[in-house]
């Protein structure tokens, strides 16, 4: 399952042995990543999570026939305009009335009671006008008018929610009116974000000196994370030297179930995470995808914990967030839609990709009565951070393709637009 | 600004005395509704909220221009296939070179490192194979090859990111680029959910005894707070006395910036909620809406407050608080987004509308080569909240209005489909 590529080496800088294809290296990524443990969360704590077990009905719901609006219940065959009703109890929702209902009489009913005996239909008290003990209806009413039968919403054993699904409000309400306190979930897995290099300065903390910029790539894992679904950490910057590093990496791979690295995976000399990762016994599933931007990508395991390296351009490690870490952490959680959603879009130039790998466009989305067409949101550079903050999708142009204008292409829809 | 509404009575059930149109209901929430009052946030609690502010660069950004590989800084001009450079210096990301590049001279440069005086072009190192302190390059080089300029991302002064933007992952990354250790947002608001009806149990709690149900919607409105970003709590099901109701309604309003129930809002004389309100000082907006499923609406305030008194019925309460409170929920919370996406969408048979009011129809949608197909989810009672869990989108169907088949009317995207 796992391999340990031998790199090449040029004046003390490590190369890549060999680069493989973006669908692979998904592949291996969710292949090698499995649902975490289940347990039992009460019904607000298990929002955002994925069922775990298929769900079934408990009993039939509604449990018992009941009115859908406050007004009378009566014998449909009783109705007529004009009629005079004698009414002879009331059943308010969860006092249901013993009486039962007769020839030209009627218990007065609020939504949710249960329907007296003798009773096949209700009429809305706006149908009516009454005074005293009786009333007089504007119209005759069908039998089962305004009546919610036992069972019709789900029947006892039903399959209500299937494993997989994510737990929002409907599924919460869904559960509860089924008695269901509790849902069984799978845990969320817990991640631990290390960016790595010297030259990371702590947002908000000072001014930056020669050299340096601010960590973002952290944060912004650490709130992908949260989108996800998943807990996260920040372990601080590490630097560069490789005892601070080896120190870090150990205590994210012992607390963790995921670790990500941005920076320090690529081919250069600095790129300690890599080594450090192998000396510390994590195993490597594959180092270098033929992809753009994140080339430098890599993927390991170690026992129950999964590690990506991924690079350090900011670009590179946001769009390889969304493609390989965010699927993985949804099989974690044990959704059932792992990718984001996807849409088929057009551009309205020719776009060539003569990189030899897979390009991650990020694009703006607009609706045509042609479908969708996609810009490019300008400069595509892995360092230009605005290129994510005006993308709707990132459109997959496959190596050495050539899309015509007009062609469609696959896009993975990152907000809505 | 308010008004209220006498209504008038039926056998001591009171009626409505008239019911305002959908749009007419969206436009009065939204137009009684401010966005809270701002604070500063640390980026990672700042996610998910949206921005009060516009935020500018401080700087440009990058801050000086960089390599986007690990390689070797050289004069573009010097480079040919087969040509040997000597190494002079290293430039580590965040420990700039002091040396310049002269004729045949390299520094050697990782990613981010600062480009050093007289380079204008990296060479990346796969491009390179050398021994000690030379190396031969492979190919020749452009200028401006592999290196990313100062202020390609943003200019200082730029408007980076509007006011009303939602703070997701790659603003995060935007922000603390820019060094912004907090982002100024609206707080959220604190929606107070309180259940009301003698009938109701607590999930998980006890069996159900003859007439009774489990609290579903207070559970389900908690949970559509908290995908809309907003805090929430419940109040214990409230019984349908008067007192006990009073005080928890007093509760809610004291410590809530929007209280939402459901039940007892409709014309029953146990419908208490509305007369409770109107008794604690609450001011009527509106009650009743030309809307199906939800007639029964209240909208009102108190000072500060907001308080929507939805319909009891499990669909009912549910497509209300999408239509309505949550729109309201985000205008709180500073979104320029207040409705969710809608999309266009046409059915394979004839609809008709007979009821005088709007009906959100629950639909799972198909996309066609015609665009998107919706298909009604069956039954669309109001108590089927199968109906809500099978959903992909509420589709709007005009009062009094026969829509033909492949005629195209707005719904309302409840997820990802």
């Amino acid at each position: 399952m796992v391999s340990i590529v031998k790199a090449e080496e040029s004046n003390g800088m490590q190369l890549f042995e060999k680069l493989i294809e973006y669908a692979e290296a998904e592949r291996l990524v969710l292949e090698n990543t499995s649902p975490m443990l289940k347990e039992s969360l009460p019904l607000m704590e298990a929002r955002g999570l994925a069922l775990a077990e298929d769900i079934e009905a408990r009993f039939d719901s509604p449990p018992f026939d009941n009115s859908a609006v406050d007004g009378y219940a009566v014998r449909g065959r009783d109705t007529e305009a004009g009629k005079i009703f004698e009414v002879v109890d009331e059943a308010p929702a969860g006092r249901p009335s013993a009486k039962s209902v007769g020839e030209g009489e009627a218990i007065k009913i609020f939504t949710g009671g249960v329907i007296p005996d003798g009773a096949d239909a209700v009429v809305m008290v706006e149908d009516t006008s009454g005074w005293g003990g009786t009333f007089e209806i504007g119209k005759e009413v069908p039998v089962e008018n305004n009546i919610r039968r036992s069972g019709e919403d789900v029947r006892e054993g039903d399959l209500m929610l299937r494993a997989g699904t994510e737990i929002g409000p409907y599924e919460v309400a869904l559960a509860a009116s089924q008695g269901y306190g509790e849902l069984p979930v799978h845990r969320r897995p817990k991640v631990v974000v290390l960016s790595t290099g010297t030259e990371l300065v702590e947002p908000g903390e000072r001014e930056l000196s020669p050299g340096e910029i601010f960590d973002s790539n952290s944060f912004a894992m650490v709130a992908q994370c949260h989108d996800a679904g998943a807990e996260a950490r920040r372990i601080h910057a590490a630097s560069d030297d490789a005892e601070v590093l080896r120190k870090a990496v150990e205590e994210a791979l012992e607390t963790a179930d995921v670790v990500v690295t941005s920076g320090g995976v690529s081919v250069g000399e600095k790129d300690l995470v890599k080594s450090t990762l192998l000396d510390l016994g994590v195993e490597q599933v594959f180092w270098g995808v033929k992809f753009k931007p994140g080339k430098p990508l890599f993927f390991g395991m170690r026992e129950d914990v999964r590690f990506f390296g991924l690079p350090g351009n900011p670009v590179s490690a946001m769009v390889c967030f969304e493609l390989f870490v965010r699927p993985a952490l949804m099989k974690m959680m044990g959704r059932s839609d792992h990718r984001r959603p996807t849409v088929e879009v057009h551009f309205d130039e020719d776009i060539s990709n003569r990189f030899g790998r897979m390009h991650a466009v990020r694009v703006s989305l607009e609706k045509t009565e042609d479908g969708l067409l996609a810009k490019s949101v300008g400069a595509q550079g892995s360092g230009l951070i605005t290129s994510l903050t005006k993308a709707d999708a990132i459109a997959l142009i496959g190596p050495e393709s050539e899309v015509k204008a007009g062609e469609t292409v696959e896009a993975i829809v990152l907000r809505d637009f």
